[in-house]
């Protein structure tokens, strides 16, 4: 699993910050988070390859969070693109798309799925054999969903060097080792899973969760989360800005993260009017030390530093 | 009167090829020209004035001249514009970027008055006592129109040296001698404008031509131009493509320039099948010498050179 940050300022773009966007590796799918102003640009320099994405999740209509979604649906059809494209995001999301591509004639030959979301309670939008997707309600100026990403168990791993002790085993035994199941040997002993196999590595979460103020009844929802993203729009200086504005501090992003026993915190979605963003690490640090700026061009995975990636 | 090239490619924006978008200061008046994803970005790096710009002309509603626009409408409320602003483009352009405004609850503090086209004759959409601004209808696979943009004939120059030979001559007297009156001694002498005045820079004028197939009736409208911004999307070789895509080679832009006896060519829109733009200008200058290449962050003016913008 790992998360690439595309964007991770607040409001408006500017010469090297760009609004939010996230692309997530996650079990072998890809994932996009947010689609601000410019975000198939930064797409390139990331090199994040546009026929991989096959759902896009869009937290609410903000311009800085989905001002980049017509024009990334245009290019993946001047790139050819065939197969569906599917888009979660608020009720409204398919009328304000379509209409820029009615009004600029550009009909895309491959078709678009739309999944209008309305609850205000978290439910599963999307499953298959290797990954789920939760919505997490937020606290919002205007209807606002984070996202829960969750591995599939995966299947037990084999014990090579046990498996060989028994002649009998043979490669299309292997199928049903891995689902968890016994062996039984031609004189009737039961060999146990346990000896055959070894523990898969354990499923992995990321909660995105941007943009909203403090609102600790999504705990239960990303309770143990491997890596979660909570906005820190303001530091607690400005506490007053947050309430107004429904947005959240570095100090608040960190209390979630410490409730919900999360694996590693990653901050963003700074407002324009600080300077230095290491402040934002140093208040999120008082509350839960597992803490990491989200910067531009960056890669998180649960180690315990991001990498940079060179272009 | 100076151009600044914001964007100048087609179809897709990528790490450093932005879809078009030009900035026009032309007698203390600021114009925006098509308005590609990314232009917000594109102005902070060139360092052009939001708050200057009253006036945004979008020549057609492809993806590539105008998904920007919203995105630059919401910064301008956001940095707190109180001032009109006005956009003129085709029919649907209010209709989509006030619905984009709706569902993100962005409204502006200031007003948008959309001035919306359907003429397929030129006709003249703004006008004070600076400049004034026709439509040239254009040619494309969508309701386009290009601009062109002259500016008023300057009032006549006082020639001081002479002036100072009459005493009787105030200060006050200078309006009507700029306003080109002769002044009348108080011996009943009339002494001559001529000799008073000398004539003021000649009016400019800048026709932005984008997209569009080869169309020669336009000539008459920008006959004599100072500055001819016209598309070259392909070279010759693939006049094919200009048919099937209404847009133009090098070679014909380079023909209009030659017909309507341009000052300046200035040619862009490139197809990113092009590895070289500089075979553009070699093209184009077999019919038009007079010719450069629109390149991002630079500053075109009637003199021979353009010059790159630091930043």
């Amino acid at each position: 699993m790992q998360l690439t940050v595309l964007g991770c300022h607040s409001a408006t773009p500017r010469v090297n910050a760009y609004p939010t966007s996230q692309y997530l590796e996650i079990n072998n799918r890809h994932f996009l988070i947010d689609c601000g102003e410019g975000t198939q640009r930064q797409m390139r320099k990331y090199k994040v390859g546009f026929s991989k994405i096959d759902h896009i999740f869009i937290s609410h209509l903000h311009g800085d969070h989905f001002f980049g979604l017509v024009g990334l649906i245009a290019t993946l059809g001047i790139l050819n693109r065939e197969k569906e494209l599917h888009i979660y995001g608020p009720k409204g999301i398919k009328e304000v798309t379509t209409l820029q591509l009615k009004f600029s004639k550009t009909w895309t030959k491959y078709a678009i799925v739309f999944h209008e979301l309305t609850s205000t309670e978290s439910e599963l939008i999307f499953e298959d054999n290797k990954v789920s997707v939760r919505t997490i309600p937020l606290n919002h100026r205007v209807y606002t969903n984070g996202f829960l990403f969750t591995e599939k168990a995966k299947p037990r791993k084999l014990h090579i060097e046990n498996i060989q002790q028994y002649d009998e085993i043979e490669t299309c035994d292997f199928h049903h080792i891995k689902a968890g199941k016994d062996f039984v040997l031609s004189t009737g002993e039961i060999v146990s899973n346990d000896e055959l196999t070894i523990d898969p590595p354990k499923p992995l979460s990321f909660a995105f969760c941007s943009d909203t103020a403090y609102k600790p009844s999504i705990i239960p929802i990303i309770k143990n989360v491997d890596l979660l993203y909570h906005e820190a729009t303001f530091l607690k200086d400005r506490e007053d800005l947050c309430e107004k504005t429904k947005h959240s501090t570095a100090e608040q992003a960190a209390s979630i993260a410490s409730q919900a026993n999360a694996g590693k915190l990653i901050i963003g979605h700074y407002s324009n009017r600080y300077k230095n963003i290491d402040d934002f690490k140093a208040e999120a640090q008082t509350v839960f030390n597992n803490t990491e700026l989200a910067e531009v061009g960056k890669r998180y995975t649960t180690d315990a530093f991001p990498v940079e990636i060179l272009n």
